[in-house]
């Protein structure tokens, strides 16, 4: 059983002249690798292999091999790799040796959820800031973090150097919201609002919009007299 | 400016028998497309052309009229696309000529959210049912739709034919709870727990890992003196 890439996000391209060697859909794969090695360092296991990795993922022992191969020789013939080194070179690789500290904008339901959600930070991220327009929604405390105005979202992401936001605002704001984040040093967004965001080559977008997934899925999905 | 593909999601391959013709990263550019052509029919657009198309996504027209290819000619030279029309096609091709019944499991902060949000009719599908195993949590109200308790799941899943589930459940109860979904006959499930599930090749899995996203975007951000 072999993998298949859902092709759910787009990510806009860095700019020209920093177009590095290794493909992006490379990079990609390697937060996915990362997690799994976690998974087994959690489980007790000290060394794995390209084939029992790939099993774990759906994808073929030869393609992790091949992605690993861009960056040095981390597994030996016969052993395998070792697993914390593994991980301690790709975090190293994803510039994970570090808490990158990260705004959301929107404190709706999902702005809560994401302020809450407490997997952040183990793995490279931290939540510091939540931002709204709302008056009722300024000065709440969601899991510490109290709620500030968007007046103060461009004067926050320059003094504190944020290089990262979670978009949760409602789909005809993203853009205009967008356009503040970029203007104040964003680098990185991760969009949740159902639009397509135009920004400039340095800034990567991602998409998460669970209804493009849901609609991908739709396609293979058999009524109970086809199965 | 070109799109990068985010590979931030797996899905697991559907039986080897129903292999279909049309490669799967087409099918998952068809809700992209589908979201941009709804986006410029609410603008008041009645046509558009694959250039146009393109330079909102950031795909190339010539990728666009290709995937289209696969499913037939919806354009005609000269005059474009009939947005109207394009639209139509797509949700027939992907199944979204009727309202898909979904399941959220987990009423925590995100299914909270995930129940809450109400973009999910006019795009095929319909939260109708919440579950949680967490005492004070059932029989509360989340947008009209009662949580149910577990207990109920199976029963549930396989009385009222679900057969798409989005799992919001820790991460140490998501294969477990999968397991049961697959089961009661559910055929799509879109992950939000961090980890990657084992499931039969009937059944499809999206992923949903917002770290898994930043991670990838972190390789591409430049500190201030790099810019």
């Amino acid at each position: 059983m072999m993998a298949i890439v859902i092709f759910a996000q787009f990510m806009n391209l860095i700019a020209p002249e920093n177009i590095p060697e290794i493909p992006d859909i490379v990079i990609g794969r390697l937060p996915v690798y990362l997690r799994a090695l976690n998974r087994m360092h959690i489980e007790g296991k000290r060394t794995t292999s390209s084939s029992d990795l790939g099993r774990r993922l759906d994808i073929s022992s030869a393609q992790i091999r091949k992605d690993l191969s861009h960056f040095g020789e981390f597994g030996k013939q016969g052993t395998g790799y070792h697993i914390q080194h593994l991980v301690k070179e790709l975090r190293e690789i994803l510039k994970l040796n570090r808490i990158w500290p990260v705004a959301v904008i929107g404190a709706g339901f999902l702005g809560h959820a994401l302020a809450s959600y407490n997997g952040f930070q183990e793995r490279g991220f931290q939540i510091q800031w939540v931002f709204d327009n709302n008056p009722e929604q300024i000065g709440k405390i969601i899991n510490d973090i109290e709620i500030r105005s968007m007046k103060l979202l461009e004067k926050t992401i320059k003094e504190e150097k944020v290089k990262i936001a979670l978009l949760a605002v409602p789909a005809i704001h993203a853009q205009s919201v967008t356009d503040r984040l970029v203007e104040a040093g964003i680098q990185g967004i991760l969009n949740y609002a159902p639009i397509n965001l135009v920004v400039p080559d340095h800034v990567n977008v991602g998409y998460s919009d669970p209804v493009v997934q849901l609609q991908h899925m739709a396609y293979y999905i058999k009524s109970d007299d086809e199965l």
